[in-house]
């Protein structure tokens, strides 16, 4: 009898907590668990927490690691997906940390690394809006601004692993210089740090908002920001409206530059209610060639915190089978 | 015996001429035919003149088609690469010419319809200076900006093979509108037709350069200017400084999407002398994340007036043998 492989393991590894679920075909989660990262306490302890994830669901679930295609971790920082390694990562202060390969050698599955916002991209286009499609750009506006890219069925992921820096593409290059060594780059203008900058010193310059004016300057965060938007206030209302130009211009050119089916916008910034994503699909199909305009749709993220773990393992689960570069098969 | 297909036919096909050559492995045009398209004389006539241009190079170069793996036809215009149609090419005066279909049936061939931006990336990365590296862009300054990029192994043609609209990303949401819709495309700062114009702007408000008073107003173009540059004329210099600027920030936003290995440069205002390629590169080295600015190398490019037919020949001769995603297999 063949033993049918239907299930793949997702982990997402975050500098807070560890998430592992045993996610079937269709993208349902049959089994969760979670523990918090404890990074402090060192890289045997965090690794240790990660294999207990992955015996935790296998057991839990009920599910044999013989039905299992194998495992995808998806995390932070500058990996190296040939490899599957962590070169660094800030939240966890790893160096070079071969976790791919220990995590295969103790289940005896193929293990692959994905970073967070290509984990994203993946899970909208196997489970998710972008499901049947072969080209979906996935782009998130948080504390960062980023993207993953899928185009002709196939995860971008570049010579380094560090395609994606839609953050760090500039939009006025006589802008401010950015951290990166850029000047004028889109997350310096819609990110959710940049957003709650731009409230305080509107304030601070005398600019009014009663909703605003219940915080404390140093209080004010996107989030705040966001549900102004929602309560109809005029100052923050016109924040996002800026963003929304910035965020618009920046997606037009991603859809010159790709000729995506679908673009899939989340992060927490855009979760604060709809305005702000109205009026940068506005933007979009005011500036867009229309021929790539007709062939794009626009829609917001619906995966929300399951996004990484979906992604991770849908590097297993996709129709094709093998929707990235190099799926390494690290068997014991 | 197994007869070794070590061929590829490239044709270009221009408004002015069709250039159609046979290439080997090793990217060496065996033969090649040229004629003019005289594409006033209808679409007949211009299909006719493609297949005598393919019949010529098989009867003159002595090969067989038994040796041919099959024909690339690098065009511009808008093109459907699945059904190797063309779909609208203004300086052919087609609609819907399923020119792909009807050359493959008259040889028995495989057809692969290409555009001229990635015909070129694809010659750079099978033959040229991309050889043997999965992760290239081309770049070319022309009468229009455009670019093809080859990711992970894969030319990115996109849903509706619009990708590589570089010259439509915007350097400034605030700017100019653009004929596409978009507001300050990078087009506009920096193509031939812009540079032109913004030479005739600055002598017309009065500024002075010895080299470009010998023209009439109307007669400077990107030529002249690159003419002036290397003849050491300051204000020719000035404006491909400002312009280096500009698509300096372009490329550098391109290296933080893609991480690519290689870029090369190439296209009419580009082959004017090293100036302006020079200046570029030290934006990109200043500006670019130093992680990926470390791991991709500039070049101009060296292929000429070729990369069309070596790039859509070899489509079908490259290492990995199914470099794009629909390599249609049209027999009859």
């Amino acid at each position: 009898m063949i033993q049918e492989k239907n299930y793949a393991i997702g982990l997402d590894l975050g500098g807070t907590k560890i998430l592992a679920a045993l996610i079937d075909e269709q993208g349902r989660i049959v089994h969760k668990t979670t523990c918090p990262t404890l990074a402090a306490e060192g890289q045997e302890a965090v690794i240790g927490r990660i294999l207990s994830s992955v015996e935790t669901v296998l057991t839990e679930s009920g599910i044999t690691v013989t039905s299992v295609r194998g495992v995808g971790i998806a995390t932070a920082g500058v990996i190296d997906t040939k490899a599957n390694k962590v070169l660094y990562a800030n939240n966890l202060g790893w160096e070079h940390v071969a976790i791919g390969q220990i995590v295969s050698e103790r289940f005896g599955l193929p293990v692959q690394l994905i970073n967070d916002a290509n984990a994203a991209a993946v899970a909208e286009w196997v489970f998710g809006a972008g499901k049947g499609t072969d080209n979906v750009i996935y782009v998130t506006v948080s504390t960062g601004v980023g993207a993953g890219f899928i185009s002709d069925g196939r995860l971008i992921t570049g010579k380094g692993d560090s395609a994606g820096e839609f953050g760090h593409i500039s939009i006025d290059p006589d802008g401010p210089p950015c951290a990166c060594g850029n000047r004028g780059c889109l997350e310096n203008y819609v990110s959710g740090p940049t957003l709650a900058k731009i409230a305080r010193t509107r304030l601070a310059n005398g600019e009014k908002s009663a909703f605003l004016s219940q915080y404390p300057l140093e209080q004010i965060t996107a989030k705040e920001i966001g549900e102004g938007v929602m309560q109809g206030d005029p100052l923050c209302k016109d924040i996002h409206l800026r963003a929304s130009r910035d965020l618009g211009a920046g997606i037009t050119s991603l859809i010159h530059l790709f000729n995506p089916e679908l673009i899939v916008v989340g992060g927490g910034v855009m979760t604060t209610g709809d305005y702000l994503f109205a009026e940068t699909e506005k933007v979009v199909r005011e500036r867009a060639i229309s021929r790539m305009a007709e062939q794009v749709r626009l829609v917001r993220s619906s995966l929300g915190g399951e996004a990484g773990v979906l992604g991770a393992a849908g590097l297993f689960l996709h129709r094709n089978h093998q929707p990235v570069r190099a799926l390494t098969q690290l068997q014991t």
